[in-house]
């Protein structure tokens, strides 16, 4: 099996990808392709993995360009020599932690659209108190129709059933209320919908129970979704700085937080992205991946292996096969 | 002055609004008017206040009704006929932990919407890890236009400046990216009004930085920011829930969660809504609270003693003169 992995996109730079794909081949086989300058990946590289490829790209997709200009423009940027590789026989999926307009921008014009989508979607993997979660979309659609949505559901349901084995997994719209008549015009329309459909619809969920494990699938629209897993990215860090804090006011309490430590990052270690590492991009004809911008080494070697069991369950066939 | 308090509409009971009142008064000054079952009121107030009005209503506005009709029909509820005392000479201000919906279709209705505001809308204030920030709509408006967005900004302006003391405020729009192009419809038009405006417009900020303190008033429409509160609510329950966990999991780490209990608490406390307590109705023509559904005494007496601030500051005679 053979990964592209955009190396340009990374916070932290292209260290990031190069030691991520080197971490990803400790548990799983496969062919990492790196899409980047040649020199520098292979001299971050220094001999330590034999079998790779590399995509020579000296252009930089940057996240405050507008997506679909840059695409066009930046033919020779990583990325989009990435997603042309794609499309090329022999090449499974792609990873990138770059812009994810630019992801989408590229899924949608190089990859294309699977016949009968609308629009593509991220669909996040939420830790909660209990399992996983499902939230989709988290960013790809800023401004969506209902239809949409049940789209969303529907690729949700597949990747769930597949990737995640769930069986029949329960779908919630996320709303301001449970009742059927809260929200605004889309989530109205949109509980309509799924009511309407084959899916196991269970009704609204609030906020507040994005992360109690209630339910196996959450549909937003990407505006929304994103409002919510940056606010739980906002909470969980002011609280990890808050703990802190309260752990190095005093003698004493460096001793609570000594003997509590472990037992802390036991049950809140789930709850930062690394273990999570990407989200797919659910719509499109290849195989994509987006990692987490700030993502650290073990973070983007999650994303790869995320990518990776999303390629070996055959997911976006059986996408296909739910629509006909 | 004299606050009516809505008895009616607390998840747990018409003790807490009665016993907040009580607890009020041990730091202001006021005379509570309480709306509800007259004989239940005075049997729990059971002679420990002297100065206090009932308006003896038996009807109760339920959650789930839709808030419109309710208010029309239940011309007998204690939300009802608390809004219509609100109208008579001499009664100051209202607060209600009822329905969001029928507190706003009553304050539109029955109060009245000041001249030149199109959309009256709910102002939470967030603790954050510097100070607090006021988060508007947080859900009385579920489809905004730009222009009733920009309208909120004003009044939060005006609410920052007198109620919080905050000398010219700064004004950040809630969305998906910091950059001008980034957003749905709604966020690109809003963030043309706030820039082309007198405000101390700073840009949009990404929900990640709700809760840093970066800025003084955030803007979203009232489903986002819904979504925005809810999904911290359920993050620090959530994290509440684990840190118990880890603390009871061993001897060890029984005897940690001593030594850093009270040092935790001093950190953690002022994130659960105990001192908020409540949020104002702005943009209507009398002073009108929300408190919080699940509200203790503490969080209920809290909206009061906010109430009352509001009201003496004059903001509302401020928000008019602002829109001259």
């Amino acid at each position: 099996m053979k990964i592209i992995i955009d190396t340009f996109g990374a916070d932290y730079g292209i260290g990031i990808p190069i030691e991520g794909a080197i971490e990803a081949l400790k548990s799983k086989e496969f062919i990492p392709c790196f899409s980047g300058e040649k020199e520098k990946i292979e001299k971050i590289i220094d001999g330590r993995i034999k079998s790779y490829e590399i995509i020579d790209a000296k252009e930089k997709i940057e996240n405050n360009e507008d997506p679909v200009r840059a695409i066009r423009k930046k033919k020779e940027s990583s990325l989009v020599k990435g997603f042309n590789k794609l499309n090329e026989e022999g090449y499974d999926g792609l990873v990138s932690s770059g812009s994810t307009g630019a992801i989408l921008a590229s899924g949608l014009f190089i990859s294309g659209r699977i016949e009968g989508i609308k629009r593509a979607c991220i669909a996040t993997s939420l830790p909660t108190y209990e399992n996983t979660s499902l939230l989709l979309d988290t960013g790809a659609n800023m401004d969506c129709k209902a239809e949409f949505l049940k789209e969303f559901a529907i690729m949700g349901h597949v990747f769930a059933k597949n990737v995640l084995n769930i069986e029949n997994p329960s779908v919630s719209l996320l709303n301001v209320g449970i009742e059927e008549h809260k929200g605004n015009k889309l989530s109205k329309e949109t509980y309509k919908l799924l009511k309407a459909s084959s899916l196991n619809f269970v009704g609204n969920i609030e906020a507040r129970d994005l992360f109690t494990g209630k339910t196996n699938i959450i549909i937003a629209d990407g505006f929304d979704g994103n409002i919510a897993i940056k606010t739980a990215e906002g909470v969980i860090s002011l609280f990890g700085k808050e703990i802190k804090d309260a752990i190095y006011k005093s003698v004493k309490t460096k001793i609570g937080g000594a003997l509590i430590k472990d037992s802390l990052k036991e049950n809140l270690s789930k709850y930062n992205s690394d273990g999570i590492g990407g989200a797919p991009l659910l719509g499109v004809k290849q195989y994509v991946y987006k990692a987490h911008g700030n993502s650290n080494k073990k973070a983007f070697a999650s994303a790869i292996l995320g990518l990776i069991d999303y390629i070996n369950t055959d997911t976006i066939e059986k996408i296909k096969g739910e629509l006909k």
